[in-house]
């Protein structure tokens, strides 16, 4: 075992987080650790908050915190943003919170931006969930900060996925046509006493008896800064954790995950030897400044690789 | 020159129909008859449209064609759903527009769903895209339902990206956070009669005028469904396509393509071996039925893949 993991595994946050920069960097080794540290995982709730921006996920995240913290749980929180150029380092909304819960070593916050196309946000949300996992804490959150192809790919990861939405979240039926019923275990309105708040719950637990296939989806209100209905949502994560988790890992979605980490590690090689120096530098160069014909290019790059 | 192309390229709809679905099922000699269609493109304006659900986009971008159509221009339409299982067919929405333009030779309108991840549905796109320029379209329409990375991946096909909002799309501040002021070349305001449409138009001012950096980024408002102000946008992106195709197509860009080319056709590849009696199957056998550890598997399947 590599020494690094040895003592993350031990419970040092400086290891994780120096881990976590193994992740940033797309270390040469990372494979090889994460294979290792993969064996460790399994224990930890892992549980993804998503819905449209200003559906007031962050403050949501941040009640759930104090909520499962309360009831003695460890916390750790991937906050996930595909359209942010930020990468590892604290966003924004997260450095509010850090300070919140800097002197908390039961909470453990990470936010990852853009990784450029080809899988690579959802894997390295992967990577961190499982070094999160493997560290111990009881409860993962995976917040999101939309309702796109991505974030549904970023939530392959949760064991439970909830959807966040505010009465100016427009008509159900946009809700369905974004994919968002089958991946949702729970719904929250959120900003319950806004006007149109009755409305969307309703229209919500007409969607949810028509569409959730014999599921228990529960809808809840929520007003998260004034701290109402947080406790009631834990409950129901809870409640739903042991009906759902079983089935939560899938054997479609491991093969996926095999999909993104060798496409990814493809990528990776192929972007590695395009610049100057490297194996493929004269084709790019020849793309450029020749035919500009991408087609061109990948074929001769495929035609490069052999299976053994 | 395959012979069907050589048929599409004479004018002939059904052979593009037919290519268009060499590319829905990945045909196996798709990326060498990519690569001499590539050749012949170039012509077409690519426009996207993009915005958030609810917007109105599709019914602005029926209104488009019409008013493209009034110029003598023929306009071929690319319509992408990531959220959508549907492939290739027609989705509700084009059902409606196929019908209002059935009998206009000068328009084709092409659907597209969830290709899954690894950069599918971009891929997917281009291809359509480089199908309906080399066919000769004037205008080719790339209309997407959300604003997630997958959406702003898919933009990158386009000479112009034009956002819709809507006075209900919330705080600009929302916006910029999506990534949007980064690719929009256009603002576009629907439903502009709405109550808060001059307030987001102010602030979409504002900020264009804060953050272009230089570019003429103009803001717009339009009441698609009483067809007010569409040919004004018509006309800003004619002013604008002259300033901007050249910039168009940029080096990095034409390296995502790359990236993307090759990824998709390594995942296709491992994805094929997986099943019964492929190469591969028995380490996928392996990853669910024993150690369920899927960077074991990537691990292994990147040790048979070798550069020559």
């Amino acid at each position: 075992l590599d020494p690094l993991v040895k003592t993350m595994l031990s419970g040092d946050r400086r290891a994780l987080a120096r881990l976590m920069t193994y992740v940033d960097n797309r270390h040469e080794n990372l494979m090889d650790i994460m294979k290792d540290v993969y064996v460790r995982t399994g224990r930890a709730l892992r549980v993804g908050v998503t819905g449209p921006p200003g559906a007031g996920k962050s403050t949501l995240v941040d009640k759930l915190i104090t909520s499962f913290r309360k009831q003695g749980k460890t916390v750790g929180v991937v906050a996930v943003d595909p359209s942010s150029p930020f990468t590892g380092g604290a966003i924004l909304g997260d450095r509010i919170r850090m300070v919140e819960h800097a002197q908390d070593d039961g909470v453990f916050i990470r936010s990852l931006g853009s990784r450029g196309s080809h899988g690579g946000l959802s894997r390295a949300t992967r990577d961190i969930v499982t070094l999160m996992d493997a560290f111990g804490f009881d409860v993962v959150l995976i917040e999101t900060v939309g309702v796109g192809q991505t974030e549904l790919d970023v939530m392959n990861v949760a064991h439970i996925t909830s959807v966040v939405l505010v009465p100016e979240s427009g008509d159900t039926i946009q809700t369905m046509k974004a994919g968002l019923m089958e991946i949702a275990d729970l719904f929250i309105v959120n900003k319950a006493d806004r006007e149109g708040a009755d409305r969307i719950f309703m229209e919500l637990q007409v969607m949810v008896e028509m569409f959730s296939e014999g599921r228990d989806v529960p809808v809840l209100k929520t007003q998260a800064v004034k701290n109402i209905g947080i406790d009631e949502v834990v409950q129901a994560i809870q409640n739903l954790s042991a009906a759902t988790r079983q089935t939560a890992v899938k054997e479609g979605l491991l093969k996926e995950e095999v999909l993104d980490l060798v496409s990814g590690e493809i990528c990776a090689q192929v972007a590695q030897q395009s610049v100057d120096g490297g194996s493929l530098a004269a084709l790019f160069q020849d793309l450029n400044t020749n035919h500009r014909n991408p087609y061109v290019t990948a074929g001769e790059i495929l035609g490069r690789l052999s299976w053994k």
